[in-house]
Parts: C-alpha cells; structure tokens; sequence
C-alpha cells in the first residue's frame, strides 16, 4: 500500500458568524473570525489516496487525474468565491476549516473510489499556522 | 549601511470591482478576482528599513519596534477585515496589491522616519506565486 | 473525528552533555552537539489535537484558546531560554528533541483534556532536515 | 516510541516510458513524463525512523549516522543520476515515485534494523505538489 | 513605480558537457553535474516586471497575462524536456543556470515590452541552495 | 552581468549583552535576546556573487567552489557554536545579525576576489521573521 499525495491551493472569503446569535456572542466565540464584512484564506488542500501500485504504470493514481477531480469537484468552485454565500454544498454549514474539509470528503470520496482508490485523508491548511486532518470517520 | 527586513502577516478579504464599470467589464478585465461577494488572501508583509548599526546595540532599528510600529499602523487595521470595505486608509482606492502597499507605504515612512531609520522597501505577498515591492518612487 | 493542528515558534539554546562523561566521551558521542559553550536553534512545535466538531461553532478546538495554552505552558517559558540552565521542567533531563517532546506532552495533555479534547501528537522540528513526534505511547 | 524524521535531497533524472508499448501509448498514458529525452526531479527524502529514546543519550537514532546510512545507500547512488540509466538497484522498474520509494524501503530496512530501530515510513516529495509514502506494507 | 513579481515553476533535465573536453575534464569542471545520462531539477523562476500601476485597474500588468506570456514562451517549451535536446533557443549553449536564465531574458524582453511594461530581473532557482539573477546588463 | 546566490545554514547561540550596562538595562534595550544563559538560532546565510559568466563553464562562479569558500571560511567556524564566547573573529563584537553579517563580509571578500568575482550581498536571515542584507558599504 503505497500512499500518494496531491497539493492544491485556492483563494476564498469566509467568516464565521452564526445568525441565530447576536453580534456580541458571535465576536466573543468568534472573535476577528466574526468580522461581518468577511475576510479571507490562501487554503492549501493536501488529498492523500492509498493504494497498490498499477504492476504497468507503477502509478497508485494517476496524479494528473487526481488534479482533475480536486479541481473539477472542489477547487473550481471555491476558488475566489465566499464560503458562505457562493458554494452550495456549504450552504447552511459554517464554514470552519473542520467543516469545510468534511463537505471536501463527502464530494471526493465517490470520485476517488470510481478510480479504484480510496481516500486516505484531506489535510486543509488555512494558514501557515492553522490547519485540519480529516480520515472519513 | 545595513538592510533589515521584517515579515509579517495577515488575512484578509477583498475584491476587484470597479462601481463605474459594468459587471460585464469588471468581469472581463479582473476575471475571478471581480467577485462580487469577495475572496481573500493570507497576506504576507516584508518591511526593509536601511541604516547604520548603532555602535552601541548593534542595531539598525529595534526589530520589535519595527514589529510593533507595523502591527499598530498596519496589520492591526487590516487583519482579519475587507480592504474594500473595513479600512479607512483604503477608502475610493481599488485594493489591488499595488494599490494596497503604496498606501502601507505612506503609512509607515514617518513612523519609521521618527526612529531615526530610513524605509527601504516594502515587498507584499498575495499568494505564493504573485507579489509586489514599492521603494518610495 | 477531526485532527487540528497548531504551529508555534521558539528559539532557545542548549547542549548536548552528560556531567558523568568525560569531555571526550561527550564529543564522540554527541559530536558538536556537545560544545560546552552550547549552540541553539529556531524550533518549531506542531500540536494536534483531535475530536468531534462542536455542531455550534465547527471547531474541534478554539485555535487562539488552543495557541494560548501552548504559548503561556510551554513557548513562554523556553523561548530565548537555555534547556540545559533556564527550564524548570527540563532539569536533569538531556534536552534532545525527543526528550523535549515528551516532557511538553506531559505538560499539555492535561491542559488539553479539560476542554474535552485528545492531544494526538506532538511535533519538534529542530532543523529543516531534523524532527521528532511522539503520541504519547 | 518517538518517531524521528530525517529529511535529504538530491537531483535527478527520469522518464516514464514502458519499452513494451508503442510510443503513442506511452504519451497517452505517461503524458509530458514520457519525454523520451528525459526531465528531472529536485526530490527530498523523509525517512521516519521509530523506537524508544536510549536512556543515556535521549536519542532514538544518531541523526549523524542515519544520515549517513541514507546518503550512502541511496543519495549518493542516485544524486546527479539517471533513474533509467544509473541506478543499479532500479534496473527494469519504471521509475515513478511509487516504484521508487519502495526500493528505496528495500535497501534501508536491513541497515537501520542493524542499529536496532525500526524503519516507520519513507515519504518521497517528487515536487511541491506531488509526493508519495511509504509504510512497508 | 512598482515591481510585480510571477513565480512560475517547470521540471527539466540537463547537464554539463562540453562536446569539445573529455569526459576527465568535462568531470574535473562539472562534477557530478557533467553525468552523462542527465540528471533533472525542479526549476523555479521569478519574473519582475516594473512599472507605474494603471490608474483605471490598479495594475503594473495582469498577473494573469504575464503568467500566460511566461507559459506560452518559456515554461510550456522546457517543462518536462531536456535543456540540451530538447529546447530549440538553448541549441550550442551549455544549459547553466547563468545561460538559461538569459535565453529567457531575450525572449520575455519583446512581449514584456508589447504590454508597456519593462522587464526588470529574472531570478531562477535551481534547487533550493543555488540560484541566479539577471537583470538584463 | 548575472548575480548567483547560495544559500548555507548553520545552527549558533548567541546572546545581546554589554558587560558595560547593568542586567537592568540590557533587559530593557535587548529584552529576551539578552538571556544570561543564551538562546540561539538556525541561521541561514545567502551569499550573492555577481560577474560575467565564463564563456567555456557558463558559470559566474563554481557554485560548490563558493559553497566550499563559506564552508571552510565561515560556517565550520561557528555551526554549532556560541557568538559570544566561541568565535575569533567575533571578539569584543556585540553578534547582533548586523554586526555578524558585516563580520562575514569582510572574511569572504578576498576569498571571492581570488576567485576573479564580486561579493554583490550577504544576506542574514536569524528567523522566517528576521533578516538583515550588507552590500559592503
């Protein structure tokens, strides 16, 4: 089992901000994460597939193929959109990195496993500081 | 004469968009980057400042000075907030990168100027891929 | 189950030396680890801690709550410090990296638990080319 | 167990390119990889070591010798070469990542076993973007 | 005036031989680099642009368009190829850094200037240790 | 003219204290860098040489005769070492980055002369925050 990993970047706005809470709770839980006119991330994802080297391509994946699912699936439609006004499988969802990178999981999954793989982990990096892991369970 | 540069971050929102231009135009000139609900970047600041070591500390300028003076003049004001928007020094100015140093750039030169030290460059990074520097001129 | 990832920064000097060998034995063995003057480095520390999202606010963890613990518990007391003279906590203890990690993970897990979460692993990266990680097992 | 990581690079060149298959197929499948003049690699090697602290040292594994061990069983075998072309050890297998960093597990599992560690992974960056590991099984 | 700056990246192979020496010498100047089946990097190159920002877009150039010139011009006719082969404006020059980077001054120069910007550096990093800058003198 | 940069790191204590000011006072000018007990670094040194590339190398300059220049002249000189107290040329000299890159310069110098080229810039880089340049005046 070898396990292979593609980088993809894309730029977008978010804030965090529940509307079922007032200003105030949201800027104590929140803090600048709350700013009402959003602000925004340089997002890295990190997709990481497992399995057995092809005995003729010696490939687990094609890489160029894996690209082309991330962004055909997920970084085409977030890349310099507002998480929480333009991406509809976000709708309703805060967009928290935990959050963000499970709706990522559920649309990447069927994809990845139509090729004969399996999705190992999605690692979101929203700053050179901050970042989440996810394994689908 | 010794060159010290300091880097600093922050995130934030913005967009391209000009009022006096058709959605068609803004779209057609600043493709993804006219989103009308934003996107954002996580910023990444380079302040030089040039000078003589003073014979005493053997520094050209206090870099949690320079630190400071950034993040009261700058970051701070900025950081988790909507160029477009949040910032009063960036009001009627289109937020491109070039746009956005030029104004950090009249911001610090006399907070800089006042401890002595002369701003060499200021050098902002949007993304991995794209950046820009001003020198004064 | 979500991992969530913090990065924190210090630098702090130390040596590699055992008081019960001779200089020359310390030099075999440790090589210029063993300076007696010491050396120091730019550590970096990764903390992942995992759970459940909080179905209110996304988050596994607060990161600023989660930064905070590890700043005033751990970076606080070893930034600019020496291992070997200055960290209470490190006394009588070889500051290799892995040592280091284990005594920091003693320190965290229970700061992490009381907000109901799991400290997953710890991560010291000494140099560019050096790192450590321990899950507490 | 501590896990101890090593980090080394080296330069080469490759193709991926099946003897037994039609120029045309080898494109179709391999694309731009299948230059016939080759294209190479700025590759980094992170070999990840696992075991107990030795009590008298702290350390897992002498960073010095491991270091050693993988210059001299592989970076210095395959640094500056051709994948195709130089590399005994990678004589018939077609040199992607996968394939790679298996022989690469192969050669280091017996001499890192001789210090009474354990070889944990072998994770093999090929560019920013693309990488691949490797747990022995 | 501003200085915009595009990091575009490319894979290539090459190496140092000079058909006039003999392999000794050829490996006495080159070392390793003179390997007669190639070896490869993972080559970065920056391009600066200067200029004053439009007052309509805020822009020194489209960031957009410089990266489509520097694709179409240099990085889609030397990625994934051999310099010493395979690039038709490198035929009769050793592929340095240093030679390199000035076939691709003279070819940017002309579409820079198409635009009403100046070309002021190309910077090309070849591994993460060396690089080269020219500035066009 | 091409300008050619390598980059060499060394790891180093160090602490910011004159023996003439009271602890009070170095406390107060040099706050954590002047630690009784020290702190130290990853430093990473770029040396920029600049020249006419050689008509038969193509090279400005043998990049590993300049890496074995630093080597040799600087880095086996204080990796691993303690400004203060372990390096010659050092003495009486408070090791601010300041004062050691302008230090650097004037070992390196003729040993780059000899070599037929011109130190252009030595940059000193203490932490991913921090750094200094000399152009030698």
């Amino acid at each position: 089992m070898i396990y292979v990993t593609r980088r993809e970047c894309f730029n977008a706005a978010h804030k965090l901000e529940r509307a079922d809470w007032s200003a105030a709770k949201n800027q104590e839980v929140f803090g600048p994460c709350a700013n009402p006119n959003w602000h925004g991330h340089n997002y890295v994802l990190f997709a990481t597939v497992k399995g057995k080297p092809d005995p003729e391509t010696g490939f687990v994946i094609d890489l160029k193929k894996l690209s082309t699912i991330i962004r055909t699936e997920i970084t085409n439609k977030v890349d310099h959109k507002n998480f929480n006004l333009d991406v509809p499988f976000m709708k309703g969802i805060l967009p928290s990195a935990e959050n963000i990178v499970k709706a990522f999981w559920d649309i990447l999954v069927p994809h990845i496993s139509k090729m004969g793989c399996t999705l190992h982990s999605l690692k979101l990096q929203e700053t050179e500081n901050n970042s989440v892991e996810y394994f689908g369970e």
